[in-house]
């Protein structure tokens, strides 16, 4: 049979395909189904996938302009050979396309736009009740991240031991879980909150397995071929999700079960299964080793596509760029809080430094918050408000990196200070905890500048009197948290 | 010829024994003297110097009370067989014995008081006029350091390019050196000041050589042969005086001239001329490698006592204690003050959190100052006057840990927040950047204790009401900079 043409679909939307199936047996596995994709000589093969009650879907995100054809195929008669097309209309305001790497050390957006992530983390909210849930997405809206951290599967740690109310594994009558069998009412309220997210311009993060578990409910310790039936499972449904990024793990190193082994073979399915290439990335806890150093997956290995780092020291960055070339987010550095536990219970001031003196290095921080709670509403783990002041510090720095030139990467030869910018153009330097009372400024003699000298704790930017040109000395405030930002002034 | 007896010398100082000799030739080269002194079945063997005008001089520490005798032995006639004895009084208040390395990770004076490093810097202040130098024994007579770290050579470096009125080597008529040929006059100098330091309580970090000079005076880049030759003659005439220490050189990777099998044979030197085994060790600049490590010359070396480190990062002192099983002496982590240069632009508070950092494991860390002055007077180079509010906080630590129990060690069990202490006895706790609201400090169930909150900037300690036992909570201010003491009550 051979469905209509007349739909439209923007380009990097989700054009999905609705066929009624066979719902005997277990038709979460034992009727597969795939569709073959054509756009000119291109084919792009996506897996479809069992919703319940009878209804299978094919999802997929076109990403050029014009009519796309497609067919199925499945053992189940019913399934097999639909054929159809649809045509892909352009983007609309606000749909620049999955985020890619860009340059080696940065992000865009396929449409050409840079994107410079500046996430928060909400582990575990599409777990908690609606309300709380809905209160998460307000927060959300006024403020400026544009990256949400969370976990697919729910989280049994201090400050949330709530149930939720559905999993993405069949619960059985006996209490347990039919690992051979998903809930697609998890899986469709995981959708809506991800395109919920996406409306907001917020990336999500997803976070595939982690270690809060500790067998409460076993996904943390789920047979290889499970582990394999719930990515391939997870990524039929959501990769044509333009907003989506595939975080194997949180803190994988502490999932005992699991070996380096393990994670490269699930790197191996979640990149085999998602035809649309989305970022992927695995993040490590903080274990210590000699040297001071931190282990981390081999993030050099070809499927990784950017650094998802776990590190109290965002001064590593030049470090870790000579040594993986590739685009780093420092997903955990500590949280502005007051629990506690060391990583959740820095300043404000200390999380804005972290933020600025990872992005004066060319790489990215993602914010949490800990505040301890009467009723343990932790934003970091269950979303709700947000009390904190390095918020609005971080949007003001998402602000200034926005407006930057494109290109802007780390100048080393600016010695001993930590300098982004475009060498002749534009500078921006930043002084952290240390307090020098003058810098000289090393600027080409060909050309002018203006100085602006930049409070990033009261978020001021004060214009410096007059033009620079060459070697320049600038005299600084008598305070921690300083940065300058020079740029050329356009020829007269 | 023998000398007289009637000579009293107090424990751990100098018996001097001069002598009339040749003065033609090169009698720095020429008429090499040994003295061996006795005290029961025991000999020391110790060189003898040429202090000019014709006088040559011994000099030794003696460690036990009672009689000692001595003879010497030379190939000039009238330095050769000079035999006495004298007798070796108690010890006066205040002089306790070189400083020693005690139960793996700390020193102690020989008389077994323990001696907890607070250090400053003063690199060239002996280099400078007589009235500056005078400035900085007054500044140091009114502030607790216990330790300097200062410079034989002089030092051509930022803010600090002037000439001394003397160098270790004698001055040609040319304007070089002569380099067989030293300066007693120099000698005499710096004799003096460690010992007008001794009499403030204060050990002499004594920097053997350094970078500072760049060919200027050529002291960076002599021959092998001259560095032996003065290391034996500055060590003959000063290793007598209990309050030295050697420190190879500073930022010894610095000093291009010189390879690791260098240092290694300087080590060697200095370890055979010196009779008494004062601490040695060798400073490192902060290269950055790999990984985000500093590379240092090995520790673990039989000849090196204690580690003297250069490290922005005083949290890592754990993993060096692992690696090396030697005490450490953070020795540069910045220093406070507002220059343009990051090693230099610290403030009080973050000097005085890397020395908190630093105790709280078990480690010791030295001050610096350098403030901009309109006329280049910094006390890390020049002595003179302190203008900071680290003295006063790092004093208010010295008290603390002086006040400590003996065998205070870093307890690794207590999670995630630096301690030390005696297990069940003492526990000093140090929350630095991290700010928890509260804190369990799992106090044994059958003991009696009382905490007390210290708030290492604003110098307060406050008493928690009440007594602890058992797993304890403590509530903590909502700031940074506290620690918590916590004393086992005396059993009624």
């Amino acid at each position: 049979m051979t469905q209509s043409s007349s739909e439209r679909v923007e380009k990097w939307s989700v054009f999905e395909l609705a066929l009624r199936g066979p719902s005997d047996g277990n038709p979460y596995r034992d009727y597969p189904l795939k569709a073959v994709f054509r756009y000119g000589g291109r084919e792009v093969t996506v897996d479809g996938f069992y919703d319940g009650e009878g209804t299978y879907r094919v999802r997929f995100m076109p990403d050029r302009e014009g009519v796309w054809s497609y067919h199925t195929a499945s053992p189940a008669e019913q399934l097999d050979g639909v054929a159809g097309s649809f045509e892909c209309a352009p983007a609309s305001e606000g749909n620049r396309g999955p985020v890619r790497v860009r340059d080696a050390y940065h992000f865009a957006h396929e449409d050409g736009t840079p994107y410079h992530p500046f996430g928060t983390t909400c582990y575990a909210w599409i777990h908690l009740d609606e309300g709380m849930q809905e209160e998460t997405l307000r927060t959300l809206a006024g403020k400026r991240f544009n990256k949400l951290r969370m976990c697919v599967f729910p989280k049994h740690y201090a400050f949330n031991s709530a149930d939720p109310d559905s999993y993405p594994f069949a619960e059985r009558a006996d209490g347990g879980f039919d690992f051979d069998r998903f809930d697609p009412r998890f899986f469709a309220k995981l959708e809506r909150r991800i395109l919920e997210l996406q409306k907001l311009g917020i990336e999500t993060d997803l976070i595939l397995f982690h270690p809060y578990d500790n067998g409460r409910w076993g996904f943390d310790r789920m047979s290889a071929d499970t582990d394999e039936f719930y990515l391939r499972y997870l990524i039929a449904r959501i990769a044509s999700i333009r907003s989506v990024w595939w975080s194997l793990a949180n803190e994988y190193d502490f999932m005992e079960e699991k070996t380096t082994a393990d994670w490269d073979r699930l790197f191996r399915v979640v990149q085999e299964a998602d035809p649309y290439g989305h970022l992927r990335s695995i993040h490590n806890g903080t274990r210590m080793y000699d040297h001071g150093s931190v282990r981390f997956y081999d993030h050099a290995k070809p499927w990784v596509t950017h650094l998802s780092v776990q590190h109290w020291d965002v001064t590593l960055p030049p470090i870790w760029h000579r040594q993986y070339r590739k685009p780093i987010v420092i997903d955990e550095c500590c949280y502005e809080g007051n629990l506690p536990q060391r990583w959740g219970n820095i300043t404000a001031e200390e999380m804005t430094r972290r933020f600025w003196d990872s992005a004066a290095r060319g790489a990215y921080c993602t914010h949490g918050e800990t505040y301890a709670d009467p009723k343990d509403d932790i934003w970091w783990a269950k979303g709700g408000k947000l009390h904190g002041q390095s918020p609005e510090r971080i949007a003001f720095l998402r602000d200034i990196l926005e407006d930057a030139p494109a290109g802007i990467e780390p100048i080393p030869e600016i010695y001993d200070v930590p300098t982004i910018g475009v060498e002749g153009e534009y500078y921006l330097q930043y002084f952290g905890i240390h307090r020098p009372c003058w810098r000289e400024i090393p600027l080409p003699e060909d050309a002018a500048y203006k100085a602006e000298i930049i409070d990033t704790w009261e978020m001021t930017i004060r214009e410096v009197e007059g033009t620079l040109s060459g070697p320049s000395r600038l005299e600084l405030p008598d305070k921690v948290y300083q940065a300058v930002r020079i740029r050329k002034l356009a020829e007269s």
